[in-house]
């Protein structure tokens, strides 16, 4: 494969914001990886330049009809200096699943892969080493044709984008607060709620300024068919532990297939803890809580890894989990798969890739 | 309102498309209308400039998480050689209410009307003059915030772009095949699907691929949760005329609500053809086509103005309209909605706008 590196004439490099300072996603590296797609042609034009903005027609087909996919995915640095990530072939082929759905062309994850590792040893001094702290990875793609007609672009950019970052969410490990959405609804099934798309994000947000509004973190979704079962939080998939067994819900055709919700089934499984995936409704957790059998309840995704969450509002109940503690079982997955991940624990499933 | 004109240095005029080679959504303009807002701020540098490419970072929020929000109408050219604009106001009002689902600012919709009419001043030459031909109008706003945070962009752009174009759908008034969709959704009560906003149309591409490859011109959504209703067609709302009486979904939360449509249910009450907003399932048409009841229908939106259906396909089962014929109606929308708007007839409801 051909990756071509732009020389850097005239191209001073960016001054880095300290460790302690990163928030999540307001700063990028000195360069990016861009390929282009032309219909008929494919995939060309491979490249890795400094991270300059895009120059596009005010008609591109994605500012009008959204058509974009994108990934998240961290790289970090092991105790012995070397770049780790985290089953990253797993976010290619989601992306392409994505693809799929959004009538965009297929990437090689093999190539994008290659392709990536070759941009993070270009970038290796930005990956921040404080405990929390990692370097975001950003794949996207965008349609770029210049077109107001309503149909799949015949052009489009691949582009990978690096942010190193701090944690997440602003309480960090320390349970959050979820609001139970009523009125908003983020995907139903032959929707695009299970590929990682634009439109799904800008439909989420609304729901998530009322949230803030009453002091909450995150919304909860509810189906948009019945508004009865659970589907995911924000950004993370959503695990319930309830009277010693874990349960998350399945994948119904509006749920994000998250890595680190594969993950986490896969050690627990490992652990032997049991794990079913299936339907859940918001009555079955008022009824675990109105029982004591609502033990843990935690949120998992590669932007916060594992969130433990210390309560719930429903409509006008209010649901306290753990006492609004972090549980033994979510602190133990946090510890577990940050620890796989950033190489402080060996990896006993070969999950990490390092260079 | 200021609104600066930026001079024309070395800015060559682009050569028009004969009126007869114009298609839909490919040529534009000389000129563009920017405006900036910034939170705290709000709207600020109105300016017309000479058409150009936008250059955005590539972490904007419009790329990853899609925040955006657009409009179309069209401008004619008069017999009398004057500019006319079909219910421009509705246009910006509407983009407010989409503005508003996408938690995106708000503009001042007269303002945004007084810029658009400076602009086509500067443009007048491009509206085209062919029968069916006219100048499309893109307003659209876009998140250019540079953060990958799921979060409103404290930063945007709202622009407008003009299209001289030809008739949007390449079968011209003659009717189209339309094929009922029953695995992918548009949208859900709850969703985005009242905005006008770039997510619906991405979710749309894949079951239109499907629709075009088995030969049909658009597809008709139907309702997300039962599967049952009939919501929209592609970029119109769609209307039935069963044994004389007129009916069209009622807006219930996940259609667009069409300017067509309601200048058409307008001027059906001003003809006093009964026209009834209800819930409509594809069982009632199936019933309606079986006993010979089904005596028109017919696709509303600004792009086609009146699209005529000749023909439904339904799973496994065809239903002919009117011999596969435009209906008397259906014709007689068309030719007295496109007489006011372009001008050839009197415009008994005062809906246009001429300068
Ligand atoms: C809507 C949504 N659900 C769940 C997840 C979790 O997926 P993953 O574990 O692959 O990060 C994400 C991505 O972070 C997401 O955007
Ligand atoms: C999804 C959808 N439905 C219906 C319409 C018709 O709306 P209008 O008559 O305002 O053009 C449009 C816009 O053209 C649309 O995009």
């Amino acid at each position: 494969m051909v990756v071509s590196l732009e020389k850097h004439v005239c191209h001073d490099k960016k001054a880095k914001v300290p460790d302690q300072q990163l928030v999540f996603g307001r700063t990028f590296t000195d360069h990016m990886f861009v390929a282009d797609y032309t219909a008929g042609v494919g995939w060309h034009d491979l490249r890795i330049q400094p991270y300059q903005p895009l120059t596009l027609d005010p008609s591109a087909i994605v500012f009008h009809y959204g058509q974009t996919v994108f990934e998240g995915l961290k790289a970090y640095k092991s105790p012995n200096g070397m770049v780790r990530l985290f089953r990253p072939n797993l976010n290619f082929e989601r992306m392409n699943e994505s693809c799929q759905r959004m009538s965009m062309p297929a990437i090689d994850p093999e190539a994008m892969l290659e392709s990536l590792i070759e941009l993070i040893k270009i970038e290796k001094d930005w990956i921040p080493t404080a405990p929390g702290t990692s370097l975001y990875i950003r794949p996207f793609m965008i349609a770029t044709e210049g077109y107001l007609g309503v149909a799949p672009s015949q052009k489009y950019k691949f582009m990978i984008i690096l942010s190193p970052v701090g944690s997440y969410y602003k309480e960090g490990i320390a349970p959050v607060k979820i609001l139970v959405e009523n009125q908003y609804v983020r995907a139903v099934a032959g929707g695009t709620g299970t590929a990682k798309t634009a439109g799904n994000y800008a439909a989420s947000l609304k729901a998530q300024e009322k949230a803030t509004e009453e002091g909450y973190s995150q919304v909860m979704w509810l189906d948009g068919v019945e508004r009865k079962y659970i589907e995911e939080v924000g950004s993370m998939n959503i695990f319930f532990k309830i009277d010693g067994k874990v349960v998350t819900p399945a994948l119904n055709g509006s749920i994000l297939d998250g890595i680190t919700r594969r993950s986490i089934i896969d050690m627990l499984r490992y652990w032997e803890v049991p794990v079913i995936e299936r339907r859940i409704s918001m009555e079955e957790i008022r009824e675990a809580h109105r029982t004591g059998k609502l033990e843990e309840a935690w949120g998992t995704g590669t932007a916060a890894v594992i969130s433990p969450i210390g309560e719930f509002k429903w409509q006008n109940e209010l649901f306290y989990v753990n006492n609004g503690q972090a549980g033994e079982l979510s602190s133990r997955l946090y510890d577990t798969l940050t620890g796989i991940q950033s190489g402080q624990l060996p990896d006993p499933f070969g999950w990490t890739i390092e260079f």
